[in-house]
């Protein structure tokens, strides 16, 4: 096989590897033969996904032996609700699964959650394995084993907890993502500098010219040491009773402002760049969070194209408001924030004034 | 608060009380007080549910100073599909509820099962307590976290495990039950007995007319000794990896037989009645059940008002044979029985030439 990194993690039965190099979709079936036990597995994807990655997984499945199904949905963000979920379910039951059944998600985030989600449910739990075709799902959706679909209410407040047994992070399928995509993904790789490593935050306003120009090299070393940090958080802290939270950074407006706008005008990352941005300028205010920290913040996000505030009507503000206080943080009827003291460190569970709220937006 | 038996789940940090007795709704704010820890809950019922239990309920609530909601499904099997679990996941987010808000299911299985699984699902995880107000749903659907919806391919195919806090038998709730759905109820009562109780099996024959004149000491005894061998088999399995199978007893011939008449035309007891009635002679036929124990077997569950025998057309035939394949024992393409060796003693994970099924029903 290609040298690959691996980060592990550590969950104790419920551990796997997430394996990061060039070329790992089209030996995919060497990974993937020790949990398909024989059997055969079914992919799901949809129609984002380029042609390429898919046939290469077919023809990897088809080398190692292992016989396959293929579900596709349709593309974008509007696939994550309970309508496709129930339709996937429906689908991927008639293709005759057992309990044995391995799934196979191969796209973006919303195919990771969905698929995800399926598997948590499906005959009350079957194995799964992502392999995430866009940064934002190499870095964040795909590990962690947060699964769930959109209501009309919010995102993801309908879901489960349910650990895939492997990640496969093909860094090829992002030499051909969407310039948009690609710096959408940017937004969580940010955010890791932000909540956990202000030497990966340095590293990022260095290298973004590099990284925007998707250099392996880069990209891997990038890549591997988000996921390092995702693993660490959620091997300690799996169900989110509280290390986990910082992981929602900038998560909570960002969130809002995805329902508000029904999940079409921005993209999750750009979302959450904004909510991020918001959230610093917050932190410069309940937290002391340097003035100097907050235009470095900005800068880092304006630099990778990503937008940074955004203009509402009343109407749409109160929308806004309203979006948040149904978020899965909220507690006690207050909505709770991470915030920031410094880059490269936050705390989660700060009660803010929804004055001061007002403010940053 | 009154006198009540009290059958504990052994499952670590999931462990939990079933209590069972008289008057316990009426006095169910005190037991629920230390779950809804000062915060509002939601109760669910459906439409079947008589006034009385609710009202009750509600006043207790009151009493106990916890404050409430209600929403109330329409009654039937055909509430449990995705279509009303995905209208009652909005309508409970639109109550404002948070991580930790507590969830109430009162009403029977597919009360229990729906509201369960919302629990599993809203916010990736919500507490929830049962209050089983049938037969069927006191001895067997309330206990041991199995929750889930159906399919248009057949039942609880889409669910989770994910175990109550609390389970509250109250046994005045079933001296109002319709004869047909207590006798329903009769058929995982007897389950009981023929899969892990011989002497249960015999009282049950002893006792069959007090219990159908619903007599409170001979039904607390009765519902007491099922709830303990439930939540024995549950703690030594709680994920269906061995044991539990045990208790899919005559279920597979049942649940498809469920599916082929679209939930309507059986109860979930009925079906299972001529499911094990089907069982136990497939046991006969591989396993060498003594026939006087098939006989037994046959008579109790008449003896109980309950349907043994099926004629179907040849294209019903097919159906059940096709739904069995879909049914979650299938495994390696073989479908897969619980047999009994004698009446108290069975085996799961048996293998069935199809040719037997087909003689047996």
């Amino acid at each position: 096989m290609s040298e690959t990194r691996t980060v592990r993690v550590e969950l104790g039965m419920r551990g796997y590897d997430i394996r990061i190099g060039t070329g790992l979709i089209a030996e995919a079936g060497a990974h993937l033969a020790p949990l398909a036990k024989g059997r055969p597995i079914v992919v799901v994807t949809d129609a984002t996904v380029a042609r390429l990655p898919l046939s290469a997984l077919e023809h990897s499945l088809g080398q190692a032996g292992i016989k396959h199904k293929t579900v596709t949905l349709p593309r974008g963000e509007g696939t994550k609700d309970f309508a496709h979920f129930a339709r996937l379910c429906e689908e991927i039951l008639a293709l005759g699964i057992e309990r044995q059944t391995l799934l196979v998600a191969l796209g973006g985030g919303v195919v990771g959650d969905i698929t995800g989600f399926a598997a948590a449910c499906l005959l009350r739990g079957l194995a799964y394995v992502q392999i995430p075709t866009t940064l934002l799902a190499q870095v964040d959706s795909s590990v962690g084993g947060k699964v769930g679909v959109n209501l009309r209410a919010g995102k993801n407040l309908v879901g489960a907890f349910h650990q895939p047994k492997l990640v496969l992070c093909d860094l090829d399928t992002l030499a051909t993502l969407p310039l948009r995509e690609f710096r959408a993904g940017l937004a969580e790789v940010i955010k890791y500098g932000i909540i956990y490593d202000a030497a990966l935050f340095a590293r990022l306003e260095r290298d973004l010219p590099k990284l925007l120009q998707r250099e392996a090299k880069t990209l891997e070393g990038i890549v591997a040491r988000c996921c390092e940090i995702k693993a660490e958080v959620v091997g300690y802290d799996e169900r989110e009773g509280g290390l986990r939270a910082i992981l929602n950074f900038g998560h909570t407006i960002g969130h809002a402002l995805e329902a508000i706008s029904s999940y079409g005008k921005y993209l999750h990352g750009e979302a959450i760049s904004i909510g991020q941005v918001a959230a610093a300028e917050l932190s410069a205010k309940v937290f002391k969070l340097p003035a100097a920290d907050v235009a470095r913040i900005r800068a880092l996000f304006e630099a990778a194209g990503l937008p940074t505030r955004v203009d509402l009507t009343p109407a749409q503000r109160r929308k806004l408001f309203s979006a948040m206080r149904l978020d899965k943080k909220v507690s006690g009827g207050e909505i709770k924030f991470v915030l920031a003291e410094r880059i490269g460190k936050v705390r989660f569970g700060q009660r803010v004034p929804e004055a001061l709220i007002q403010e940053v937006i």
